[in-house]
């Protein structure tokens, strides 16, 4: 068959190791190694040499875009690459403070020149839409992280300013997420507001190392059923978290068994009111947020008429705002009963009127507990807080790219300028006495659904917060707890991923073993090492699957009536493997006694276990006299072969060689007969 | 092009699961998915239908052999499959208890039959060479154990006994090595024989349960370059714990840093006579062991003298036996010397006479150290071991299988066997207070180089080592203790693998780095410490791999002149590669603004993760209007991305087809373009 240049494919990405590839190959031969190399794709510069399908009749003719013709590039000598390597690093120093790189940084560059009447319509409905949402929740959700309601607020203005300059997806309202709440209470627990704040600067900081060293890719490795099990897990802690407040009773517990078993032990205390107004708020909620999605639809054929719209409009307005709604009419009950004595409920009572101080996060400070003074120093309090300085960043990370993704409509999700927006948006919070915050899932959908154009949406946002902490705290004390409570579980419990179960035993159980390990794994330990137990099982999924490739065998004739076995193994042969590999080949070779060749054409990587290994085999085929030949073997993987220098190493890249080479090698045989005969 | 049966390769283990992928890929029409499934190798009962090459010329027909033609067997039922795994299950329960299972489990069974006085003559000579080995040796590793000379002499004997029954693999010498015994070192630091005979107990039973519970795939998992760099630093840091007794000074320490530091604090007051007889037996041990492997050899055309032949075989005989000389000749001098009033030199003293009394191994005791009575219990015991419980069996296993493999020749080793054989020996050693065991690296090329047939040569060297202890013990009293630490450090310095590097180099060279940290890690941390850096790090690579695959970007036109992108991955599709591989596609999609072809030849795996990334790839590609097909995916592949029933999901396998496919797309777009016009 002569060879086609076109069935050639050639990747894009230049490197120079081909190069190389092609050197160490040739360069094989020395060592006493055959090579039928005469097919001319190992002449051009190409890294992936691939297999040739049905495409040699000539309707298949690819395009020549990407076929490197230049055979001058061939042979490089050391100085040549290092000459050609000079204007590459220049050119890598140029784009690194480029222009395109001050606006990838600064995102604000790209969109504020094109900004328009008709966006800032939309960031201002947005931006409004999203502060009604937030308020209300960072009450709910400081209750969550064990904190003062007033937290919640803190942390919930200076993020979305700042996400103004640095975000890269309009989407996303920065502030405190149910998620990173509960991450907060779980690092800090009992340490008080102090330790949360600074968890948020050193939150920040890890965010921003890890953008700036380019470890984005380390959210790669939570994959899709670790993160359900984790956010339904995640879920129902939640939710277990604030039965007690919707009951009326007191309840602890650092596990959700434990908190379950002290709920249980006080529930002859419930409270009648509180808990008729929680479930009371809840199914409002419920209902409101049907109420959302309804529609009119036009009659087929009309117009829809713009009573229908206004309808629309304004029950799309109080699903979006119903958490708002509620909390104003739960107040003015709460206010209502204050005005005639206690009232029946327990209210939120107190929060603190005005802005935050501006001021370091507390480095170390001192707690005076019942007359004793506890001072915490820097070191004791990054103690206090152990892995959370990991997990809190990784998972607030992990929420906040899955908002951009959501919403990305094709588009590339720039993820280290994530890390940077985030991370300095906590840092920024840190110094307003805010806990580490992220952006929000559930408000997400309201930003998005509101109309937002770009992320100065936030500013509205910010502004309204502010105005709440300036004008509204002195009557958010009317807020009944239960209220809160209500707000926060008929939110979450949409986060338990039930819809995802049946998709994923459709496509893989194993997966769905995988989700539910982790949610259980979630429940029963500490959330960080729940979702880390979730990662390390997926991970040893990974290894198996290096470990224990899949080989095809096949016994097949050649053109000259030469019977031979042909074995394909599926993946890249490295050192959990080559063991495996090795007995296979060894066993079926032994059985049929034919010879045998290995097609390597799914081989993408090989290493000096697997080589040590190939070089076993080929010495035990030559000891019993049976040929071995490797077959389309990527220049790369055999420079990794030849690196031991192995005898009877044979390669072919071309079926029609494979008589040849047995001519060759039978002829051998036989003198080797007569020589000991 | 006629798709021809003979070029559809089939996987010779039959799973069911294909049957299922097929009927997965049909019913994925109902879901509004379009598959163009008319290729006839998705009938077949495949679950690996491979790209087609160039083999649809006549000549390259393969064989029928493996081709799967009965189309019956297309559709099973639950209640079919239900049926046929009945006889599978009862064929494989009489599979475990078969005579064959009985001789695989005990290999004497094999080979005793067929004994003969060839294998006697073989088996005498290589068991007493290796007797004269294991001896001198045995007394220099109890020193490393760091624990009463006499030690090691009991772990030697029962072990070679026990394997004559259970070991599978001829050459294998079991009693102590250098390796195990400084792992026993390690573990047992400080806490007297005691320890170290319980965990000669516990590896056997952890190997045992290993064996029994088929996890000996574990040992996969150490590639060789660890294993190199592990090996490497336990040879330095044994060579560093016998300097002191070769200069005859105090040192101590558990790092080799700490070891050297207290050398050379101490190094004033070295000891010139055991000095100068260290290094003299250093010398003549090195010599000795080129003086084994010279030969005369016969001119050209000559045959061999017996003269000669004699000369060789003495030669050889005083190379492999130079251990024992050394010892013999280095008491005699110590008992002249002693003769004559005190020597100039440490001797190793008092070594108890007679067999060790067989007990049960000490599941907790008590020791009287200063008037003061310690009683330790079982469990505080295994936590003193710690994690020496799993790493000194995996080390010692490791050890051995090296031995199987690099005498293996070919065939494949029974690693199975290995773990009950070397397991059993370790727990039948601890009645008699040996410390954990496994075959020696260091004398099975003795045993293999001594012409051994069977492991009934163990059968001398357990006697000789019986004999030694009955009657010689009261000589080895005059055994100098720098001839042992000689004698130590003339073997180790072998083990320090300096031979890899080059090969390593010029194979992988990332590789090297791997070894080398590994090394390093073993000399600064502890050694169980260090070898699991190296393998946590290899992982790291595997992961890598599995993150970042290569795609490869080529622009094609097909038949009917239609331009598009085919783009191909080369491995896998799984979680932490989905993001990258899909920010890839949508990169160079959107450059090209043409219909795109993913080509799945080389995925051959996916998980849920995956599927819900194509799933959002193919509403991207709906949303712009651009088409996107996916080209021979795998029908195990294909099942698991159809589970999420994703819309506009196109496969084809034949390349014809995507004139077809391109020609519905653009006919939809049109009339698309029609109503919305």
């Amino acid at each position: 068959m002569p060879v086609n240049k076109n069935e050639l494919r050639i990747s894009m990405s230049e490197h120079q190791k081909a190069d190389r590839d092609i050197q160490g190959a040739g360069g094989g031969g020395t060592n006493g190694t055959y090579l039928s190399y005469d097919n001319p794709a190992l002449t051009a510069s190409s890294d992936t040499i691939h297999n040739f399908r049905s495409r040699n009749d000539s309707s298949y003719l690819g395009s020549n875009d990407f076929i490197v013709i230049d055979n001058t590039k061939k042979r490089n000598t050391f100085a040549e690459t290092i000459k050609s390597a000079l204007p590459w690093t220049q050119k890598k120093l140029r784009n690194s403070c480029t222009r395109k790189k001050l606006f990838r940084r600064l995102p604000i560059l790209s969109w504020l020149p094109r900004y328009n009447s008709e966006c800032a319509v939309g960031d201002i409905v947005a931006g409004i839409t999203v502060g009604l949402t937030v308020i209300p929740q960072a009450l709910a959700y400081s209750n969550i992280a064990g904190l003062s309601t007033v937290y919640g607020l803190y942390s919930s203005f200076l993020g979305p300013f700042v996400y103004i300059f640095l975000g890269s997806c309009k989407d996303v309202p920065v502030g405190p997420s149910a998620i990173s709440a509960l991450m907060t209470f779980q690092a800090t627990a009992g340490y008080g507001p102090e330790h949360a704040i600074l968890l948020s600067f050193l939150t920040g900081v890890v965010m921003l190392l890890m953008g700036l060293f380019g470890l984005g890719f380390l959210i790669d490795f939570v994959s899709g059923p670790v993160s359900s099990g984790f956010t339904s897990a995640v879920a129902l802690i939640i939710v277990t978290s604030q039965v007690k407040d919707v009951l009326g009773i007191r309840a602890s517990g650092n596990t959700f068994i434990e908190t379950w078993k002290s709920l249980f032990s006080d529930i002859h205390n419930t409270r009648v009111w509180d808990a008729a107004l929680g479930i009371v708020c809840i199914a409002v909620l419920l209902i409101l947020r049907i109420v959302g999605t309804l529609k009119f639809k036009p009659k087929q054929g009309e117009e829809i008429t713009s009573f229908k719209k206004l309808v629309n409009k304004f029950a799309w307005l109080i699903g979006t705002a119903r958490n708002a709604i509620l909390v104003i009419i739960c107040g003015f009950i709460g206010y209502s009963f204050c005005l005639n004595g206690e009232p029946p409920f327990k209210l939120i009572g107190h929060v603190p009127q005005g802005l935050p101080s501006v001021k370091v996060p507390p480095f170390g400070f001192e707690k005076t507990v019942n007359g004793t003074t506890i001072s915490y120093s820097f070191g004791q309090m990054v103690s206090n807080l152990g892995s959370g300085i990991i997990v809190v960043p990784l998972i607030g990370i992990l929420e906040n790219i899955a908002v951009c993704k959501a919403f990305a409509n094709g588009k590339m999700v720039d993820s280290t300028q994530e890390f940077i927006a985030i991370g300095v948006s906590n840092i920024a919070n840190s110094f307003v006495q805010g806990f580490p915050s992220t952006g929000s899932l559930s408000r997400s959908a309201v930003n998005n659904s509101s109309g937002v154009r770009t992320p100065l949406g936030g500013l509205y946002t910010c502004v309204l917060v502010i105005l709440a902490l300036l004008f509204f705290t002195p009557y958010f004390y009317y807020i009944p707890k239960a209220t809160l409570a209500g707000i926060i579980i008929a939110a979450v419990i949409f986060m338990v991923e039930v819809k995802v179960v049946k998709p994923m035993w459709r496509s893989k159980k194993s997966d769905l073993v995988l989700g539910f390990a982790t949610f259980i794994a979630c429940l029963v330990l500490a959330l960080e090492i729940g979702i880390l137990v979730g990662i390390g099982i997926n991970m040893l999924f990974i290894l198996y699957h290096a470990a224990r490739p899949k080989i095809t065998v096949e016994k097949l004739v050649s053109k000259e009536n030469n019977e031979y076995l042909m074995l394909t193994p599926d993946r890249c042969l490295i050192f959990p493997s080559v063991d495996y590999v090795r007995n296979l080949v060894t066993k079926h070779s032994l059985r049929q006694g034919i010879p045998v060749v290995i097609d390597c054409s799914h081989i993408y990587g090989a290493d000096y276990t697997a080589a040590t290994v190939i070089e076993i085999l080929t010495q035990d085929f030559a000891a019993r006299d049976q040929p071995l030949f490797f077959y389309n073997l990527k220049p790369s993987v055999c420079s990794v072969f030849e690196g031991l220098s192995p005898k009877d190493f044979f390669v072919f890249y071309n079926e029609d060689h494979i008589d040849q080479l047995l001519k060759e090698r039978s002829y051998v045989k036989k003198e080797r007969e007569i020589l000991s005969a």
